[in-house]
């Protein structure tokens, strides 16, 4: 009984140390005075009203808040640091369809809050009842049902999202918040690395058990039952195909054969909320093709020149430069391109196979934060994002601290549309051997992606260790 | 190739012979011009703009259009009958990102559909471009960027639902599309059959596979795993719980312990998209305790007076009213109720222990059609809701025809707020043995739910049989 109370003071004061210091960083950016109003997420309709996609809680709110439960809202004085939870007591209806539930002031108890209101207070709250102070600040709504609730909270029906924006969401609030939540705490990193290991062994599993007939989609069917038999939900739509070179190819009803090479990018999220995010390519049989396996040497070496890279103080921007230095390098030396690597990377012309960007952050959200806007979070203060022709698919860039977790994920495509198009502009022709580039096009593509730690003297891969080498994913195939 | 070709043309003739009859219905209800404007769904957020829930498709465009396929819209001219496809070309960055997909004409053409327009053009074509012939019809919004969307299509942004209700939802429009619906064509009955068959191995793989220790979330968990196995999604959240007396509780961390009677309402949705719905109670332990088997056995007598009495020109508000009467009697002879039966079930006596409907239609939606409006299905323009307590709360009411598909699924609960409630109110007492109900509450609560199809003659069980006596069902669990 004691740990009981422990584990939930323990917890009180997690949610409480959070805000706290995200006030802080609100102060920090000389904003001393206002309310931060936010909102929890809400069902979301599938296929009528009441039919609802499992409920996921907002991640903000998750971080802050920590309530799972649906259509809360919450306001954070910015002077006082005053909290005030908005919820309602359920009615006898309510407790036979989906019974008891805490009472609010429970709920506000069980997470450090002081004040509670009936929601209705707060679509009031700015007419006539207790007054929030001014200004109002918010987060960027994502759900349109978001939208509508903030238009009804702001008295402006039908306000639109860039309207609410404009006058409620302050870029130095975000910056906040990005502050506070990219530096994961230990009880986060468990998370994590809980989410990451799940993920790693079903990874694992996909490849020792799919077989010639197997089709995309029981592929990534294997993926969601094994996530769910862990007790997990999948952090993403599973990204599970025989064409690795259509990047965000959603499961087909194409069935895998003898000569294909299979991409599996899948990721688990714990029952707290953590994402797991890994990409896994293998050959369907026992081994890769010649061409193949001198593509996916050139991806190991660009893997590891990104990963020993890693290190507080070191802009991820660089980290995906010597990435795609090395996948240059490895191609001149093939001879898919041409001419001086460095110059090459600095035009942009190994985008015609690495279009995306080499990692993201990952936490409660596997794009972490993403819903705050991609440039505060991978950019922020201090870097502006290139308008470059796959350098602009790059999520994070700026400076890495000790206690951010990203992925490393770098990826070499013959894309047949994107070569066509290049080779008929002639862009970059001076480093592109169009005519041998067009002898390799059957390999289609191939990523590999693990998730890291960045710790005071370097970096930490998250999970257990997963030999991805060509030796050890052949022996797999080959012997199974 | 020629099997192929011949499912193709076979599925062209489908749709068109859908939407045939659903203008047909419409212009039996003297409704001669203007146009209906259908929407497919869009993507919704589930953490972050870009990570969507799994797309799910709205089940009356699946009806009538087929296309899965996000953001599309299309016209029918109810006068002349032409169809118009709303859809884009892809970019190339779709291209990269996401592949190649048929063209909007090709898309149209697989499905019949006659003409094709940019999405633009849709936008517009209230105002300058091509005019949509007046009125303008819509299916009731249940997804808040259909209504956005609707809102810019109408060139009024910031519509209400109320609004766009009012203007553009014609009851007339939303009858005739349920009475085509609501009678399955053979090629519906196969995949329904389908969805209830897997959803009854799932059910009974619980019977036997669940243990004392499992949590009620584990047992969710397991359900989800096997769907996905079998390349299905669940038809709704599943309800796995220790306390059936919450009727539609979420699956919680509670463990079953050998004294918990459980309770598995789930069901599976083929990748077509219809449903199967079955509801399982069985005792935790190797038998019901003895109250538990005396409630059961009334259960199963109560289903199998709903089951006999189903037939084409039934209402199933009748069948719904002689389900009751059979729980009634049940409880009397139990000393639970007391007086005259079939003056209980009048008054809503036995909706203390029964305070649901006993069923609803079964389609592309598990609740079908209720997106259209539940009274609009359940009752059409042939009865009126009750506003009785437990009799309000019934789905489906009115006359049943050959083709319908429907659950069968009566209830006996013990639910301690409702009974606290209506001891305190005297509600019924003339009816009701409080003192002998407050010994019975252990029993939680039972609920056994089939689905059925009316046939000419009668009605018919989907799926194989499931033989849910206490005799069989304590014979697994006794025995595993």
């Amino acid at each position: 009984m004691e740990n009981i109370y422990n584990a939930f003071m323990f917890m009180q004061e997690v949610y409480k140390k959070r805000r706290r210091a995200f006030l802080e960083a609100i102060r920090d950016r000389e904003i001393t005075r206002g309310t931060i109003l936010l909102l929890a997420n809400s069902h979301c309709p599938r296929n009528y009203p009441d039919n609802c996609y499992p409920f996921r809680q907002d991640s903000s709110w998750l971080y802050l808040i920590g309530l799972n439960i649906p259509d809360l809202a919450c306001t954070l004085d910015i002077e006082s640091g005053e909290s005030c939870l908005y919820a309602d007591e359920l009615g006898l209806e309510d407790i036979i369809w989906t019974g008891e539930l805490p009472s609010p002031e429970e709920l506000a108890y069980s997470v450090g809050i002081e004040k509670v209101s009936p929601t209705s207070a707060l679509f009031d709250s700015l007419g006539q009842a207790p007054k929030l102070r001014e200004p109002v600040f918010i987060l960027p709504p994502y759900q349109d049902r978001q939208i509508t609730r903030l238009s009804e909270i702001f008295g402006a029906a039908g306000s639109s999202l860039r309207e609410l924006i404009h006058r409620h969401v302050d870029p130095r609030v975000i910056l906040a918040l990005v502050s506070v939540r990219e530096i994961k705490a230990p009880e986060e990193l468990t998370e994590i690395e809980r989410a990451v290991s799940i993920t790693k062994v079903i990874h694992e599993e996909l490849l020792h058990e799919l077989k010639t007939g197997w089709t995309e989609k029981d592929a990534a069917d294997f993926v969601l039952s094994r996530a769910s038999a862990q007790g997990c939900e999948l952090s993403f739509s599973t990204i599970a195909t025989c064409h690795p070179s259509v990047l965000h190819n959603s499961p087909t009803e194409h069935v895998a054969t003898v000569h294909d090479t299979f991409l599996l990018d899948a990721g688990v999220e714990t029952p707290l909320g953590y994402a797991g995010d890994l990409t896994t390519t293998f050959p369907v049989g026992p081994g890769f093709s010649h061409q193949s396996k001198e593509i996916y040497q050139v991806l190991c070496e660009s893997f590891k020149t990104a990963t020993n890279a890693l290190a507080p103080g070191v802009r991820f921007l660089d980290v995906h430069k010597k990435a795609s230095l090395t996948i240059t390098k490895g191609l001149v030396s093939l001879g898919l391109m041409k001419g001086d690597p460095v110059e090459a990377v600095d035009l942009g012309a190994h985008a015609l196979f690495f279009p995306h960007g080499l990692g993201h952050q990952i936490g409660l959200d596997v794009h972490d934060m993403e819903g705050l806007g991609e440039d505060y979070v991978g950019y922020g203060e201090e870097l502006k994002r290139s308008e470059q022709f796959g350098l602009r698919s790059l999520r994070l860039a700026k400076t890495l601290k000790p206690g951010m977790v990203h992925s490393v994920e770098p990826g070499i495509y013959f894309i047949p549309r994107l070569v066509q198009k290049w080779r008929t502009e002639r862009i970059c022709e001076n480093f592109l051997n169009y005519d041998i580039i067009e002898k390799w096009m059957s390999v289609g593509g191939m990523r590999i992606e693990e998730d890291w730690c960045i710790i005071d003297k370097g970096a930490r891969r998250l999970g257990p260790a997963f030999d991805k080498s060509i030796e050890a994913i052949e022996n797999v195939r080959a012997n199974r």
